[in-house]
Parts: structure tokens; sequence; C-alpha cells
């Protein structure tokens, strides 16, 4: 590998963050262009045809899809692996991430993350509350009490660390950015394995730089990552966008 | 292998399809449980948490998701491959493959056979022509001109046949059903890879099923794929449900 690849997309993604947990684990060097996708200019259209974050660069490899993206990088860079070796426990594990990229995405992303934080504070739109309520309170529940039947009491669900762990916690990492917390008393292997998978050294890494960018009007987020010594590229995909970012989302 | 294996999902779904012609194209021995996912019964939300189709049932192994079944398919019977050998060969399938189940599946099956066959044919709702029109005039030319960018003048995409011929045909043969042909002097090599891939044996088994179940209201759609030896599972996962399938949908 000659160049760093580039990660195009925000880190409060919880997409962009499966892929940037990835690259932490396998050591392999990287850079970020921390765009919200709705900020993408013209190339990123090109890059990305439904305008989706993340997209890597590897070269001349331009690549979308967290999944895809994670795949190839298990591929690429097989020695520090996150898919388990057996087919069956494999195929398990990359059904319980299409579970947190479709389900938790639908019910944490869109009808909590995006109703309470990005609609609110980026688009000065209101929250719908229903909306909200029912999620957290009646959607969200069945998505826990099912995966709390998939997990094992104590350590990762297939035995070694997996893309099914990195993708439960990568995603839930944005219930808590609207101030939703696990019950560990109704979900208890769900609450350890998120605590578990958040305490790593990956996770906690990126976790400054969520805060960060969560008490930062998006337009200064690059500079507030920057300061902090986060790996970013040198040019960005986005455009400078005075409409975005005036209010802060949390 | 001891037992053959099952598909719980009608073949009218492009996302069962998909897994059928991988099936075929293997020579793994199958059954169907051909139902749509509205009338499963309890058992089903039990297999299929999110109560989609494909379910992939191998001995004890449960498993969920077109994509993931797929790739579970190649990793127990790699025999004949469906992956390009190469990673970035193989990324840029599994890309199709996503771009298919997620773009084309909101145009193609959402917004266009949804729209005028199940909303019309099975739940008697009427047809929101404004949604069809928009999808066949303005959502699908864009998606088309994006494939014709991606694919190859002839032979398939990836050089072997992969994932993501099979991906592109298996949806757009839902196009089909709703009378809509991709304009070969507009798009050329869409249309020639479709001719391709359709001209398959694989495919071709199946259009015979669809075609029959097409004209077929869905109560009787398991009786006439049994009077035409489809390979069909002894018991169902579906509801009896005489609300559905009064009208024809072809």
């Amino acid at each position: 590998m000659s160049e760093p690849l580039t990660i195009i997309g925000s880190p409060l993604s919880p997409y962009v963050r499966k892929v940037l947990v990835c690259l932490e684990l396998k050591g392999i060097p990287y850079r970020i262009d921390p765009i919200a996708p709705f900020v993408g200019n013209e190339e990123f259209s090109r890059l990305s045809p439904l305008r989706r974050i993340p997209v890597l660069l590897d070269g001349d490899l331009v690549l979308n899809d967290s999944t895809v993206i994670c795949e190839y990088l298990q591929d690429r860079f097989p020695e520090v692996p996150l898919y388990p070796a057996d087919a069956v426990r494999r195929a398990k594990a990359r059904w319980l991430e299409e579970y947190a990229d479709s389900q938790l995405g639908d019910v944490i992303v869109w009808r909590m993350f995006f109703q309470k934080g990005v609609r609110r504070f980026l688009f000065n739109e209101g929250t719908d509350e229903d909306v909200v309520r029912k999620a957290r309170e009646e959607e969200l529940p069945v998505a826990l009490d099912y995966l709390e039947a998939q997990l094992p009491e104590q350590g990762w669900v297939f035995g070694e660390l997996s893309i099914a762990d990195i993708s439960l916690a990568a995603f839930f990492r944005n219930a808590v950015f609207v101030r939703y917390q696990v019950d560990a008393g109704r979900w208890p292997r769900v609450a350890a394995l998120l605590e578990r998978a958040w305490a790593l050294p990956a996770f906690r890494t990126l976790a400054t730089y969520e805060d960060a960018m969560l008490r930062t009007p998006l337009p200064e987020q690059r500079a507030v990552l920057a300061a902090m010594g986060a790996p970013l590229t040198d040019t960005t995909y986005g455009n400078a966008s005075p409409r975005y970012g005036l209010r802060r989302l949390a």
C-alpha cells in the first residue's frame, strides 16, 4: 500500500463508523474527509451515485456502501480477521450486520438521530415527537428483544471480535447521541456487549472525535478535528454551506 | 449435504430470484415455499424477524437477506464461483449487487411493480400513476445511465458470470412484469447484458414459473407450480389468505 486509504464521510454516521473501526482494528492507515452527505459537491455525486457515505478511495478504486467496503478491507487486509472463519458463523455475522444497517438504521438513525439531531439542529425543522416516541418505546424495544436472544452472556457474538459486534456497537452510538441508554436490566446481553465494544481503543478514539463534532457547527467540524490531530484529507468533497450548521447538535 | 436446501419466498421477488439463480447455477438441490411475505404465518415471523423474503433453511441454519444468503452459498459451495477471484473486482461486483438491491429495488420493485401489480391486483388499491410515471421516465433512466457506464460492450461485467450480472438481470425481470422494456438504442450495454443473462437456462427455467404465477391468483400459485413440476416444499409458512389474490396480476 503506497498511500493511506481515504474515507469520505462524517464519523457521526454509523455506516462511516463501522468502516473506521475496521480500519483501526486492522491497523490500516487512512484519512477522513468528514463531510455530511447533503453538503457533498458535484464531484461527490460522481463518486457516490446515491450520494451516500461512506465512500472508500484506494488508489484508482472508488467503492461505495459500508458493507461492501468492510468486505473489501477484509479481502485486501486479511491479517486481523473481522469475519468468522466458519461459513455458518460468517453468514450469521453478516446477517447481524445487515440487521444493523437496515433495521437499526431505520429506527436509530432515521427515526431518532435524524429527527432529534439533524432535522432540529441542522435544518431548523421541527422534530416529529410521535415518530421519536414510537421509535424509543415500541420499535427499538422489539429490536432489542430480538438482539438479546441472539447474543451470548459474555464475550463477542461469534467468539472472536467480528463485524457483528462492530456493527451493533457502531449503530447504538447514534442512540447515545440522542440520550438513549439501553436498559441493562431488561437487555443485559446487549448492554454488556455494547460496553465491551465501546471500551475498545478503536471506538474510544473515534468517540473523542464524535463528541467534539456534536458540540461543533457543521462548517467548523473539520477545523476542530484537525486541531485534535484527527487524520484528515488535504482536500474535501464538501461544499462550504452557510445554510447548515447554524445551531448546535447537542 | 443430506437434505435439499429450502428457500421461503415467491419467485416473483427479485431478491428470491437472485438466490434461486445462484442455486441453479451451482447445481445445488433446493425446494421452494413460494409465499409472498404478507401472507407469512406466525412461524414465518420467527424465521424472518423483518418478515422479508427470501429465507434460507439449511438443516438447523436459518438465514435471512438475499445478499447474505448468496455469500453463504458461495462460501459453502465454492465449486461454481459466482464472485470474482480478484479482490477489487469482487468488491465492484458486490457494489453492483447492492445498487440493484437498494436503488433498483426502490424504483423497479416499489415504485413500478408494487404500484402496478401488487397494489392494484392483490390489495385492490389504486395505482399512484404519478409515482409510476416518475419512476419510468425519470428515476429508472438515471439508473440506466449509471449502469450503462459501468458495463462492458459484450460479455459479463467482470469477465466470468458473477453476482453482478445475476443481480441486474433478476431485478429487471420485475420491470418486464410491468411491461417496461430497456431501450436498446439508448442503453445498448444494459439491454444486451439482460438478454444474455435471461437466455441462461437458470433464468429461463425460473421465467416459466414466474410467467405462470403472474397469470394465477395468489392462493392457487402453489398448485400451479406443483403441476409444472417445480421443486416445492411439502409444507408452507404461508397462511391461507382469502382476502388476497382475488384478481389477476397480469
